[in-house]
């Protein structure tokens, strides 16, 4: 178990799930549940399908600006900064919001969700959480000189060329891994948490990397870390704990209850995979890792805490339980030093 | 483990929880997990909530309506035959929005909320989808000749009463019960899904009942089945499973992952509570079960079929996974008969 929820005296939810906490040697610092089990890291690895754009060159060719990387490894909330930064960078390469192949949904931010509505408009394809991704998929097909048709195809050189940096950042095994179609239409590569911890912790340690990966996974964190508006949104938990963590942290989550970060002073990954698929969840164990492990600065801790043990509420704003971390002691066969 | 989420090969999430499904002589026909643990049943209890506002004569000497019944066992979606339907019997009473203790929510119903931001209004108590339950307990109030001011707090002879066939109806120690505060802020009592889904079996076979009750239940019961859309809304699992039932079950949900059922025929009633508090998992567990242990109407089983197994869609809409019931074999010492 990871996580509970209580009312009043009782435990009324259980959140169980894996976690683990890797350092950039890929030693396990510590670890919880099926840590070696596969999972999809859904837009978790969105900082890594952010590399190539970078590393290829596509990125100085096309002049995308730290922010549109941002955009990039976005979740984003669908808000006016994110629909028109991705529509902006676009219009740069000559494309639209029709060259997307992610499907329209509803902004994830409430009040940009109740905006579209009352303006009586329909949400596009911009207003998909993964357009920025899009957008940088778009820019290296560009720049590659391969045809932007069918960029979202688990075969097309663009995905064959991101598998192979997740494959080198994570461990996994591209070739022999299980493969899925992601929610914006583009393939998912199964890993393990341990696998994805790993690559967190070279976000997080890029000195370990060949120059060229190093240099571009420095640009995609910074980008990552200086403009935490872009990579979610208002009031989004990536957003608020890359803010406070004023570079010293980046997070990423994914959708079924997915959640990472690089403690990018210290060299560790932390990934966790709630087994429901439940973000509340996902959002309270991670914050709980990042107090343990983190650094004592107080504005960040301050702002984990408020993930790490949230109140549950009545319609009426009373207080009328908590969702808290309930880890047990880590798995000593997982955890080499604590 | 009761219900499974796939992506392409892999099962990307899993809902564990427990079930059971007894007669009304109180004999377990199937159980899987911990049917004994105390849980929350949440708004899967107002059908016994609105007993003693029939049984009490309140209904009868306040013209409650088969429909306003139906209001008074919703979780309703907010829509505005619901709202206009708990303000008319308000009005009725000589009371109005006030009144109610519970807080105001965005409308469960999606069309519903956004109309309502569309149109620049906010949402009201009448929205809270437990309006109706409120203004039932504001009737027995009425009718009883008690204070209406506090008519949630745990003390107050309404909820006392209500503590009363709860107890009467599960089996459940309403002395020893852990009380604690529901969403609407009003007093929720801990029972097992045992406990829970006993009182559902006696929904479903009155005859056990002494006569007064007997008679309430049938008229509370009949309300549910005689009117889907108020006990619901527009597409939600208790409106489309009750009134595809033609009077045969009805079913009741609850927060944190409660569902419920009676199969008024049979003298069956089911409880799923899925640990994680997951809807999704709850609304597979329960039409699975009852496909399971419900008589072969064509129109019910192709309805519960689709809450059963449904298909997950990435955000193009092509199907990209499956929600699935997972049930383990029923544990044979929950199981008399199965």
């Amino acid at each position: 178990m990871l996580v509970e929820v209580t009312r009043g005296e009782l435990v009324e939810s259980r959140h169980r799930g894996a976690a683990v906490v890797v350092d950039s040697a890929d030693r396990l610092v510590a670890g919880w549940g099926g840590v070696d089990t596969p999972i999809f890291p859904r837009s978790a690895v969105k900082p890594f399908q952010a590399v190539p754009l970078v590393e290829s060159g596509a990125a100085d060719a096309f002049d995308v600006t730290s922010r549109e990387l941002a955009l990039a490894c976005a979740s984003h909330g669908g808000e006016a900064v994110h629909v028109l930064g991705v529509e902006a960078w676009l219009r740069r390469l000559g494309l639209n919001v029709e060259h997307l192949v992610c499907g329209p949904h509803s902004p994830l931010d409430p009040v940009a969700a109740g905006d579209l509505l009352a303006r009586g408009d329909r949400p596009t394809r911009l207003h998909n959480n993964c357009s920025g991704k899009h957008a940088g998929f778009l820019t290296l097909a560009r720049h590659l000189g391969v045809p932007a048709d069918g960029y979202g195809d688990p075969g097309h050189p663009i995905q064959r060329r991101v598998f192979g940096v997740l494959a080198e950042m994570t461990g996994a095994d591209a070739e022999h891994a299980v493969i899925a179609v992601d929610g914006c239409g583009v393939p998912v590569m199964a890993m393990s948490l341990r696998e994805l911890a790993r690559g967190f912790s070279l976000l997080a340690d890029p000195d370990r990397l060949p120059a060229l990966r190093s240099a571009a996974v420095r640009r995609v964190c910074e980008a990552m870390t200086s403009h935490p508006l872009d990579i979610g949104g208002t009031g989004r938990f990536d957003t608020l704990v890359t803010e406070a963590g004023r570079g010293a942290v980046l997070t990423k989550c994914g959708a079924e209850g997915v959640a990472c970060a690089a403690l990018l002073g210290l060299g560790l990954g932390i990934a966790v995979k709630i087994d429901d698929g439940g973000k509340r969840a996902a959002e309270v164990a991670l914050a709980a890792l990042m107090v343990r492990f983190t650094s004592p600065d107080p504005r960040l801790r301050q702002m984990l805490a408020t993930f790490a043990t949230r109140e549950v509420r009545d319609t009426r704003g009373q207080p009328v339980g908590m969702l808290r971390p309930a880890f047990a002691r880590p798995d000593p066969r997982r955890t080499l030093r604590l």
